[in-house]
């Protein structure tokens, strides 16, 4: 297959978004799209707070916090333990300037914007000139079955640390959002589709289910990066997932998870170098390459191996 | 007359909040109550802002910023200046900690807690043991009459800097709201007012024109401190204000418009030292004492003359 020249990469967290910055370093605006995850979402503090968005928008802003490994660079917390101090709700870390992020969004959606449009003109203001786009401005919310009872996510994700065992997740609202039109439109003319190193079952699923999104995206030649490396996620509770919900927690079983669950998402699949052992087991096209992204140019790399990857794909 | 066992004190802004400290630190809690302005309470960014009772807050709790003069001690900045960069309003300075008290007042106000009630959760969680009470839970908001217009009393004040001249002032909503039913109650035995040295037309007309206020003080003995100095204010607006209503800009002149707009309100005025030339022109029992309040001890200096100056009232 021809390399695309119009890509749709899917991003969830912190992972999905460090390869989402070697895309846009080597792609111009016009030749990407980021349709993110909305199901971390929350309302909190009376604030919608939008990790995955959040997240990608500081990575591709280069304003991440590195050391922390989330949130924003430079940041500082005498917002919330101040507010701890007032008897307030503190579980949920918000560093002073993260805050201002939050509190600009929810003046922008009650003064009439979309999700879309809030992420829009914060994107502007930090320099993004890559588009940044909620895979629904209608609201999805992830809900996580544990045996604590069902979690809203991010309850379960911070609040409870991913302690608590998981069974299953759902997602409210899933039945009735509809894809961002701007996703839409943009799949008609798309030519290839990456799912970044995220989450399959909380942040690639509420993304992939949102309805035409699997119709549209049937055609389009898609690979996916495995968030899986070695057995182990490299952030985030991928691993220990799995083993809860009795899948082996290797790349194999995530390209497998996919296959099963949404057969005709995927045409080929990217895993690390270090399970690269495994690459004659995967049935469809598979590459093993350094996935594990430290530096910069690990992953403008990375990126670069995904993009000559669909060169490689049975046309 | 003999010295109160039970005094109210008015305060407004930083002025009035260091002659309150200096009464609270030698009045026990049963002993005082501190019936604060509301009149420059503004919505803004979804949160509600209480600058007065605020101030009264962080100076009982000794967590003012000396430094600045306004707002609460070690604070920083990155939330207002992040919002700025986004294009968010950021002409009213929100320090990172004072911000968690408004989002913890609006956390309480949303839960269904009156603004007397949202004021002692967060008093209680900063080791206040004295009452600070709004003078109303009802919404009164202070507008300035300017050369530019009406103006909401903080874009006035902070917004533009207190540079228009002003012609006159109204309080939104004085009509209906009620005396605080604590304040109300108080009342009835408390034999002692004090009105610390606050703007006469912003901070103390908004308290006591609250309908029954007038009516409950006029058979308590009430005496006022001189919010001006040698014909300036220690801090905000209130000299230049006078100069812009054409009243001159003296403690006499204060004492003067208390007694014509209230005639039932005063029986003593305190006046600062280096007016004392002037107190053969009031014709009210007045008093000169070191009222500039730079030190603790200046403040509980202060709050002492006014206790005695009571003792000193004709019967």
């Amino acid at each position: 297959m021809p390399r695309p020249n119009k890509i749709l990469a899917i991003t969830g967290g912190v992972g999905g978004a460090k390869l989402a910055l070697g895309l846009a370093k080597i792609l111009d605006p016009e030749q990407i799209l980021f349709a993110v995850n909305v199901g971390d979402d929350f309302e909190h503090l009376g604030l919608h707070i939008s990790p995955d968005i959040d997240s990608l928008t500081y990575a591709l802003a280069e304003q991440n916090n590195q050391e922390l490994g989330w949130g924003r660079a430079g940041e500082t917390w005498q917002f919330i333990e101040t507010l701890g101090s007032l008897g307030g709700e503190d579980w949920f870390r918000l560093g002073d300037k993260d805050l201002a992020l939050h509190m600009r969004r929810r003046q922008l959606l009650d003064a009439g914007a979309t999700l879309s449009q809030a992420t829009a003109t914060i994107c502007q203001h930090m320099g993004i000139q890559h588009s940044v786009v909620p895979i629904s401005d209608d609201p999805i919310r992830t809900e996580v079955h544990s045996e604590q009872g069902d979690l809203a996510f991010q309850h379960y994700f911070v609040r409870e640390r991913c302690e608590p065992a998981v069974s299953g997740f759902s997602f409210k609202g899933m039945e009735t959002a509809g894809l961002n039109p701007v996703i839409g439109t943009y799949l008609q003319d798309c030519d290839g589709i990456i799912i970044c190193p995220s989450n399959p079952f909380v942040s690639v699923a509420p993304v992939i289910e949102v309805a035409g999104f699997l119709e549209a995206a049937a055609h389009i030649p898609t690979v996916a990066v495995s968030p899986i490396v070695a057995g182990t996620a490299i952030k985030g509770p991928a691993a220990k997932m799995m083993q809860e919900l009795n899948i082996p927690a290797t790349a194999l079983a995530v390209a497998q998870h996919y296959q099963n669950r949404y057969p005709t998402l995927l045409n080929g699949f990217v895993i690390d170098e270090t399970d690269r052992h495994s690459l004659n087991e995967f049935n469809l096209p598979s590459v093993a390459t350094q996935s594990v992204m430290r530096s910069l140019d690990d992953r403008i790399a990375l990126a670069q191996r995904c993009l000559a990857f669909f060169d490689e794909l049975p046309a």
